[in-house]
């Protein structure tokens, strides 16, 4: 079996550990964490907390905030192995040149308390080296079925995509729900309009799925929506986000 | 069986008119719609475009744009019958006096290119008069699973919240197609994230469950973000949404 370290134990690090648990390839050998706070109760043997005990891996994968990734991979008590990291964004050249560099980057959004399906999970993948991609290619399809080759150009413009699409949308079912609690509306009775949003992009280009007061540029609606949002930024969220959508509307 | 009218034929009424033909206690009496080209060839017969001539129904529902719906309901060319309109907004007094009035909100998106489960749809119900309830809670439990008792105040603020967690979000939908479009990136690579972002919510609340730069205030992969996005419409978009993050996850 291959051998694999892990350098830290955020989100990413929590599930990736869950998912190569269940691998009967490759063996989690060590993880390492600056803090002992950070040790989890299902296996607390593999953790360690000075880096320069890590014994060598076939794979060392670091996924740690990406400030940390530079020194961390500096760090690493051995040459000359395959040392990839997590980040949507920091660039492949990043990490220290004493190892092979690589880049396994889980197109997901991670949250330790959602149990997730780790096989559905697009796996973005870079190394320094042809003769690496095949190793960390294994690594990747024994935990997943959808892996891509992806640039480190390409990574970072499939970051900012990330964003619009996860992290900004889950910050407006944030809104919502501030919204909803503060009018008494139990926030589930949206579940199946947000089902539906997200069914429809399946099957439907999401321009053309486009509903609402904005792209039916419906002034009167718009208006007495904004005089009902007491919350200055979430007003101007409304304004841009519905000005945008009536730009859109006229592009095509 | 008790008949009902369909006032206008756009996103919701071609739904409703589909869900009401699988009914066996209601029955889809007329469609009225202003222009010809409007009529659907699976029930060509239902449809007129005079609405003086609109027979009288138990329940005539009204499902145009916000603005039409006084003058509509003023040429009805009936008295003292439930009349009921579809609008997330348009208040109920809004409707004339010379029928008995009522609202059949449905909280959901709706295309025409997409089907969808019309059981699973929240109908938000009110009437001008207590009678009238049980009347239109009929049709509603006829063709949902899901019916509220929902006032014209808790209902403006359901719109605006649907705006924020369906519209909205399909717009960032719209912007991330389009980003990954201008780098060749097929967009079913963003599926299970976008998937995965809708389920987290489903048990987790989405202040908890929000991930991403902005959260974690990595300046860094913001300002490298920031560099990334050419239009300027949406790099604004990029900076308030990070902005409120920021300070939503300040306040806990």
């Amino acid at each position: 079996m291959k051998t694999i370290n892990l350098v830290g134990y955020g989100n990413v690090g929590f599930h990736l550990a869950k998912a190569l648990m269940k691998s009967n390839l490759f063996v989690l050998q060590r993880i390492y964490t600056r803090s002992e706070h950070s040790v989890d109760p299902d296996f607390p043997h593999l953790f360690i907390h000075d880096i320069h005990k890590l014994p060598v891996a076939d794979i060392t994968i670091i996924s740690v905030t990406d400030k940390a990734i530079e020194e961390l991979s500096t760090q690493l008590p051995f040459e000359n192995q395959l040392v990839v990291h997590t980040s949507g964004t920091f660039s492949m050249d990043g990490l220290s040149s004493k190892n092979r560099k690589g880049v396994f980057y889980p197109l997901q959004t991670f949250s330790k308390a959602k149990d997730l399906t780790f096989s559905q999970i697009p796996l973005c993948l870079e190394t320094e080296y042809k003769d690496d991609y095949s190793l960390l290619e294994s690594l990747a399809k024994a935990l997943s079925e959808n892996v891509y080759a992806i640039s480190s150009e390409q990574r970072q413009n499939l970051h900012v995509t990330a964003v619009f699409v996860c992290n900004f949308v889950n910050h407006l079912f944030t809104i919502g729900k501030e919204i909803s609690d503060e009018n008494d509306i139990p926030f589930d009775i949206f579940y199946p309009l947000i089902d539906e949003t997200v069914s429809k992009i399946h099957s439907l280009e999401p321009r053309k799925a486009q509903t609402g007061p904005a792209i039916r540029e419906d002034y009167a609606t718009i208006n007495k929506h904004l005089l009902k949002i007491s919350n200055d930024n979430y007003k101007n969220i409304y304004k841009l986000l519905t000005n945008s959508i009536i730009q859109n509307g006229k592009k095509f």
